[in-house]
């Protein structure tokens, strides 16, 4: 089958295996995929790992295992990326994103999505509503992720709130929050991409528009942009006692001052993956539309050169369809 | 008077002008004070900060305001450090520590406590027991800083806490935690000081002692290194959804990682002065020992050789009297 790979160099590789089925898993034919920037990263290193890439993805079941259950066969699904032990403290909890001996699709330890067939463990596979198209399907992780903040914080309807950063994980972030009724500022760089959190009736703000009166004044600032120099201006904004919740990996390889979240004790909120179900409500509800979002859609044949535009300066979300 | 005085360079000025007072402000008379890194930090350029540096005391009420209560005479006193507007919505809410329109003693537009005497307001002033002796007194300001954890993060009985960083904070840290019967490990990199730590009772861990099995097992982690490499060290022992509390404040010339922080969700909190009034309750009880803290008293004509004590390596709490 075709699968994007990525062993120290990214390859379009037209033999690769489908994957053997284990017991508790099913396969999955996939339909359409979307490209994050996780998947850039690893081809920079990150997480040292080597394998298809890949865990946006909708699909349909073409094969269950021994274990699986039957009725999910020939279903349309989305997936969980996280591969839990279901057997440890916190999967016991639910909380199996943690799960220490977990492997994750397309990132760690397990064949990810950007190819024609993959597996992955019936748990985390949750068919989805008719009415879901394809496109918005492939956004349910990246709103997931999104909406991962709302389970952790708690924000309250006259919560002062911003989001720091335009690229495509503020903007799921400015979807998921305007579909919850949440009154918030988008701050970014570029108006075009502010202009999709505009047409969506919200606040928005270029960098330079802000001034002195906008320091320390923000009850809770989401960090979406991935840059040490983000990450201080969204510190800067929250006021003494607030929160900082922090949705991009950053490594910075400049300095980072950290005393201005001592001196005003800011509390900082790490976020990463969420849980499907919510959003899966939020989709079939119709309240959630990604189209803005979407920069290009490819085809399989074409998956360097989504990965190419991907890569370019302006895209947002590129989507590849097999 | 004399007066410990940071202008580009530090002096110990002989003829500094004993301060006016202003009618809600009582005059001390300095009996002892302690040196703090942060009074380091400022001849270094931090705050930007020109004036008599110190915020560590005991001393005598001299003298009262017009608008001051006159039952401060004489009294012997401690003050909390932020000199707030009282009119604000932080002070309204007895967040005075957090008054954007704040001076802070010996730090921030306000004469310190580094002379023989100084002024503040009647409001920040409070009488301590007979049983409270002076050097005790003096680590009221540190100690209430370790306190403010405990107001800020509720540690339960079965907490897995750890406090990293063995220095003077890490040791007030462990002297209050102690006190509270909080069960913790104290992470350090110097036996004799660790032994402080050892001898109240609690475990003791070299950092090359630390193995695998440390990594993301403590709920709680108290970070009170000052360094980039011990917050990394601090970060890589928290649980996935655990608490680090950032307790020194960290300007990193390297970089700094934060993407174990989103990754494993961890919540960070950032931790600075505390309330005077839960600390002065443990002295007058005599719940804490600070001797083993002291690494020298000085005269205060001899207060530049406190200073560069202060700065010897293994050197703990460095105390001037008057």
């Amino acid at each position: 089958m075709k699968a994007l790979v990525f062993n120290n160099t990214l390859k379009l590789d037209k033999n690769y295996p489908i994957p053997e089925l284990k017991d508790d898993e099913v396969l999955i034919k996939t339909i359409m995929t979307g490209i994050c920037n996780t998947d850039y990263e690893i081809t920079k290193g990150y997480m040292g790992y080597n394998g298809v890439l890949g865990h946006e993805f909708v699909g349909v079941v073409e094969k269950v295992g021994k274990n699986a259950p039957l009725e999910l066969l020939s279903k349309r699904v989305v997936g969980e990326i996280n591969l839990a032990c279901n057997n440890c403290s916190y999967c016991h909890k639910g909380l199996q994103r943690h799960c220490p001996n977990r492997s994750t699709l397309g990132i760690f330890k397990k064949d990810g999505c950007f190819c024609e067939y993959f597996s992955l463990p019936y748990k985390n596979v949750i068919p989805i509503s008719d009415n879901i198209d394809n496109i918005t399907a492939v956004f349910t992780e990246p709103l997931a992720a999104a909406y991962e903040i709302i389970e952790q914080v708690h924000i309250k309807p006259d919560s002062k709130v911003a989001i720091v950063g335009d690229g495509k994980l503020g903007l799921c972030i400015s979807l998921v929050f305007n579909a919850l009724n949440i009154n918030y500022t988008h701050v970014g760089k570029h108006p075009e991409k502010l202009q999709i959190t505009k047409d969506l009736g919200a606040k928005v703000l270029l960098v330079e528009e802000l001034s002195e009166k906008d320091n320390a004044s923000f009850d809770i600032v989401v960090e979406a942009t991935g840059s040490t120099s983000g990450f201080e201006k969204s510190a800067s904004l929250v006021k003494p006692r607030g929160i900082l919740v922090l949705k991009s990996t950053i490594a910075a390889k400049e300095g980072l001052n950290l005393s201005s979240i001592v001196v005003n004790e800011i509390t900082i909120i790490g976020s990463r993956c969420g849980q499907f179900k919510p959003i899966l409500e939020l989709l079939k509800k119709g309240r959630i539309d990604v189209s803005p979002l979407v920069s290009g859609i490819y085809k399989v044949d074409d998956f360097e050169s989504a990965f190419e535009k991907n890569q370019q300066k302006g895209t947002l979300k590129v989507l590849v369809e097999f």
